[in-house]
């Protein structure tokens, strides 16, 4: 009786144990606005995924859906809100309309740099009213991903000054769009895909895209001779990962440390990749023929005026003013200590060992 | 009977269970190589320790050990190897004499900034060679913070030219110290805890900290008057989590990707900790009437040459001559973009901001 009994013991043990692994065992649909392999953003959403995977060894597994395989590319905010998925991987400002401050968790004119925004996300306040925006949705959002600086843009003749823009028919989203607009270009929004083609059949005459690594993917150099390399449109666009909070709220307090670490490990590794991948790129485009230019100080100066007038257009919300307030006196701090240390360093090693 | 047996299965259950979770829960002890509390340098230890604990619910507990308390500061790199200690967080520069190429893996004079370290280490080939460097020691290692851009340092005069170098009573430690050798300095080599006392006295006339967060709670601006914010010594100095080999084959592959993957987001919160407070840090040493200044080209040709010499010594190690080049190549294509791409947009939205 005795031996039977720990016999006993010993599966009901085991069949105790069983479920308790099952149970940790659970599918995360995560929901994206790019397809497959689509250069940088997929690039993020699939390190982040693999990340969550393998740190809790498939107890959460990321099941990463491409744009419209469940939802739409811009869909992904609502389904997540919804509860319809579970998380996506997007690039915040695409919800704008859902809420103006969502766009600094991407990119504003005139803003953030990628070191700059990392800066104002973890230690300047920029987490925390990424997690007050999304209360009001449901959403428990993280940065996870920068594409890094993109580029002014890629035209087919120079742009010598301010009132070359005048009716310039330009492809460029967001923020940037509706500062680009108020300097008096002709503002086009056409999805990435078709770029190519508008601007080879003259229906645009000037589009901005995501940086070399990715622009030569898209074949730009095709079809535009003249390329902008510094923009005030996305001086570092972050991307996010947003979970639904009832899920985020069902997870163990060590996957939520799981969840938040893949994608702040995400977010440098993401703008790492860029900066190491687009000097190279860039050397290609040249090789191609492509010329490499800057713009001039007065179309600077009339994108700065059009930034600023679009963002005060917003000011009304409360919580997009304090966002503003709190990323503008953080990105000024990071820039003034970055600027009298790295950029002397680095101006001063790129002339000593080029002399 | 049966209620007894079910009874007995219980309690069997509950106490078979408990050894399994004992088994799964390891205390890891990190040795460091600073005090308790000290600014930046144990922010990141703690930081990445504390990533390991929660990530992994304390199966995976880092008991942090502070420089002195089980091993000196500087002897934490052979403790670990010698497996005395399961892991260390330190600086690996420190452990140049081991190999000369650890240098690389926290910072060389003429090297890389913070952003250009983590595009070479995660995009570059750096993390590879950081690992073959390791199994040499029996150690697996990865970065775990960064200081960010370290000041050219603290003077009791204006430096103006590369003459005022010669026979100056200099502290600075590493390839550094032994690149502002050879421009002629006299260089001295002095713990950070004496050095405001050894300018205070008038035994040494320089010295190089940290940063302005840092530097700033060693009361250096009570004792020096010039503060040369950028400097060439260490442009972006890396820290270090390294574990002994043993250990790291002994973790499942979930630990093991959760301690790397904590390394890794501890390096970018750690380099924008530092960028997010050396602002403020250095207005507030202007305040107290430190002078801010840069050094002159000339000084910054000493610099470079110098900076090469003390480099070209080793170039005679096959593994050295190889992470020299990797990083080299690396950095100088993260330059190059960076420097035409962000680089231009912070200073037209400086110039824009202020005009």
């Amino acid at each position: 009786m005795k031996t039977s009994a720990l016999g006993g013991t010993a599966a009901a043990a085991s069949t105790l144990a069983a479920p308790a692994v099952a149970q940790g065992t659970r599918t995360l649909t995560m929901v994206t606005s790019v397809p497959e392999g689509f250069a940088v953003f997929d690039d993020a959403a699939q390190h982040f995924a693999d990340l969550v995977t393998a740190m809790t060894d498939g107890a959460l597994t990321v099941d990463k859906k491409p744009a419209g395989s469940l939802v739409g590319a811009l869909e992904v905010f609502d389904a997540v809100s919804a509860g319809q998925a579970d998380m996506y991987h997007s690039a915040d400002y695409y919800f704008m309309n859902q809420h103006p401050a969502y766009a600094y968790f991407t990119a504003v004119p005139f803003g953030a740099t990628g070191p700059e925004m990392m800066s104002w996300y973890q230690h300047g306040g920029g987490k925390e009213l990424h997690d007050e925006l999304g209360q009001i949705f449901g959403l428990k959002s993280f940065l996870a991903g920068n594409t890094g600086h993109q580029p002014g843009g890629w035209f087919n003749k120079e742009i010598n000054s301010a009132a070359d823009l005048q009716g310039l028919r330009f492809r460029m989203p967001g923020f940037g769009g509706k500062a680009l607009g108020l300097t008096g270009a002709s503002v086009q929004n056409i999805p990435g895909g078709e770029i190519y083609q508008a601007l080879s059949s003259g229906a645009i005459e000037a589009a901005e895209w995501i940086g070399p690594f990715a622009d030569e993917r898209l074949g730009l150099q095709e079809v535009c001779e003249y390329y902008y390399t510094s923009g005030f449109h996305e001086p570092g666009s972050a991307l996010s990962a947003a979970m639904n909070r009832d899920v985020w709220d069902s997870l163990t307090p060590a996957h939520q440390s799981i969840v938040e670490t893949a994608a702040a490990a995400t977010h440098s590794w993401s703008l790492a990749q860029s900066n190491a991948n687009n000097a190279a790129a860039l050397e290609r485009l040249k090789a191609s023929g492509v010329k490499v230019l800057q713009f001039s100080d007065d179309i600077w100066d009339a994108f700065g005026a059009a930034s600023k007038q679009a963002l005060d257009e917003f000011m009304g919300d409360d919580l997009f003013a304090r966002t503003r307030a709190s990323f503008e006196a953080s990105v000024q701090g990071t820039y003034d200590w970055m600027s009298v240390s790295d950029s002397v360093f680095a101006n001063q090693r790129n002339r000593v060992n080029n002399s």
